[in-house]
């Protein structure tokens, strides 16, 4: 294996293409939009994406197959741009990968003529959010007035530890080959996947690009971190009276 | 040396032979079927991986004469299919190592015409286990029918960390070579050793491959650590009337 | 991107230039010098270095547009000698990544002619200083003597840890290659951003390098630190009765 | 600077030399030996061995001089036999670079013709040891009587552990190049400088290789290591009475 080796699946014909990045992170807010974009609308395995950056690991499938750790693009069809969406369980483990693996990423994105792309991010709050704000950062400051008509917050010198990891580096080695670039964060605790932050996100997606999802699985996936969050505070108020409960949704 | 560097011993002529790996892991289960294997078995070292990825020190043997951290790939003549086994007290340190070793390893098995292969390990359950279920994974599921024959189990998404290091990686690049793979992983508390979980995956890698091997070392082992486990539970009940005892066989 | 790239932004003139690096370190002490140099002399930047070995991340600027991990390199036109003055954010994260970006960083410097350097820094002392002592290290002896005119202290083996990280690696890399090479410290408590200890090595610098800038940026800032000093007193005293205080000065 | 970077001083002549390896760890008592060694007989600086896999720092020299992390290898001119004596402050810090640095220095070891080596340290008990003896690994069995005859205990599979880092690879990878090499580790607590220890070591060596330099360096700091035991004594018995005690001997 190559230190990045891109697996291709399929090579669809794709028109202008916008490149959206959701990968595991704060809240898990941006993989949970990628995810989401990929399963309600009309979507294409394009590629993996290995590394010997990544975690030296496998995971299995609900058929107990398994498969490499790996991230991986989809091409979607939406009712508005076309779009080419990274998404996975993995991030590069160690600084250098991190820049290598995203190099690797914009190469693709410029494959297939892409020159707009999002990140998509949670940013911490630290006590539980009620209103899910969205922030924002850009590569170019052109890029801020659409984006503030489409609801996203653009405030000064934050989040004040910048940005870490793929959606940073996205970003920023993004808007020094000429991408316009955006990162799209949802306000969020940041202790628990965050459904509701990831609607606020795929609602800014959403009116950028001209696309309008099926909101129900985020929906649902809302209603039970609500349920979670709600024996939390049970718990922190007194014991529970109901014995062994499913925790298992805090991320 | 090189960054791998395989220091051949032997040469033997095999017959369609199937890769097994046995390295330090959860409960030590693989490294015991292994190496339990190697002894019982008609067995030759076949060579030595060392490595600028293992850690940069030597163990010292019986007769004090010190040995370069490696990995050692055994040749063993069963009553049924010829074995290329992998063992040792290594494994990589870092993701990339974790990567070129294991592709390292695979050279060595196609060199001999592998083409199946069965990562032994331990999947940790957290609590002392008295069924030592096998569970598996597979880079295939046409492979899944034969194993459950065998008495392996397979459930959906388990391991839900996935399968990290050596028998992770011989499984997803395996795989991706064109291996049959397989993991094969005893259920145990993850607390100590485990012969007992050693002896449930052999007895489904001797029916998998036809062969049937003395049982009696791991026997021994396995009361030994019944003892350790039970001078535990006194230990936890209260004060053991007994003085120092010898707790050393735990993992 | 390469390992580590210099994105150059301008090619000024400079006449002998002395080459300055004021990363963050122990106390910010070095980074604050370098930073208020570039503030109050006129000053222009000549490029940023990029690096691999750099944190994988943007900061975020007032206008909301987000910059790539880099260390910064300005040209300053003083009333004295001219300078290089190297500062920014960040450092390498790895050993391997700090001695290749500070050979990257001396490439430049000696593209522009400079033979001279001053890497500054802090010492921390582990309690609260009165007297800002400037302790020096050298690359030769010969270069004491008038450093010591300009009230730097030497003390033998002093500091006993040594000297970690870029400016450590100035010295010593840069000694290796005939500059004329300081170590200049200012003694701090370490616990807190300390612009007083920056007064000091401020001072040195300027003496040895014949110019004499405003300094009331620095004494704004020492003045807020004193704030945060005394309010941090008072909560060792007892509970502050004023509520929440801003206490996000300490660095 | 390259990854490792050997700076020639002086390029003596050696009759059949002997390599010996005293850098710093357990008790620091392969670096006392070896630096021992250096100062009490005849020796010359030959070469300072760099890297990028040591720590990114200077040490500061008692006239305020920065010195580059390096390891140092000296010529010394015995009664008995001739040396080159590799020690210094740094060891790698990572397992590639430890590797590494050991290859470079045995072909160093190799250029002057050295074909017998000694790595020295300690070999730690976990309590205050009375009687320091000194334990034995080899890279060749054939070794071991000599080396018994001068005192050195060969305990089957001891350390338990292997002999981590430089003295460990030295013994590793200098056996696979065919040198007849011992690592003579004095048992200490592990807690303290040992020089006791280091004086059971240097015991065995110098009847090994046929000189017997002065002890009293050794001595004294030995007596002032047994001050500072006494005093850790009192200071569990009780507080001490006296005020503020200068324990730094503490390694």
């Amino acid at each position: 294996m190559d230190e990045i080796d891109i697996a291709w699946e399929s090579e669809p014909e794709l028109d202008d293409p916008v490149f959206v990045e959701g990968l595991p992170g704060v809240g898990h807010v941006g993989k949970l939009v990628a995810e989401h974009v990929v399963e309600e609308a009309d979507s294409e395995l394009v590629a993996r994406v290995h590394s010997e950056h990544f975690p030296p690991q496998v995971t299995v499938g609900d058929d107990s197959v398994a498969e490499l750790a790996n991230a991986e693009i989809h091409a979607v069809d939406t009712a508005g741009r076309d779009l080419l969406v990274l998404t996975g369980n993995h991030q590069a483990q160690d600084n250098v990968g991190h820049y290598r693996v995203t190099e690797a990423v914009l190469d693709v994105a410029e494959e297939f003529g892409a020159s707009e792309l999002y990140a998509l991010g949670g940013v911490p709050t630290g006590e539980l959010v009620e209103e899910h704000d969205v922030i924002g950062a850009v590569s170019d400051e052109d890029l801020k007035e659409r984006l503030e008509d489409a609801g996203v917050e653009f405030r000064s010198e934050e989040p004040a530890g910048g940005i870490v990891g793929s959606s940073g580096l996205l970003l920023g080695l993004g808007g020094r080959r000429g991408f316009d670039a955006a990162c799209l964060m949802g306000e969020t605790s940041g202790y628990l996947v965050d459904p509701k932050a990831a609607k606020a996100v795929l609602a800014v997606l959403e009116e950028m690009l001209g696309f309008d999802l099926d909101e129900e699985a985020l929906d649902d996936r809302a209603d039970e971190m609500e349920e979670v969050v709600s024996r939390l505070r049970e718990m922190e108020d007194g014991p529970s009276p109901g014995g062994e409960e499913d925790l298992r949704y805090i991320g």
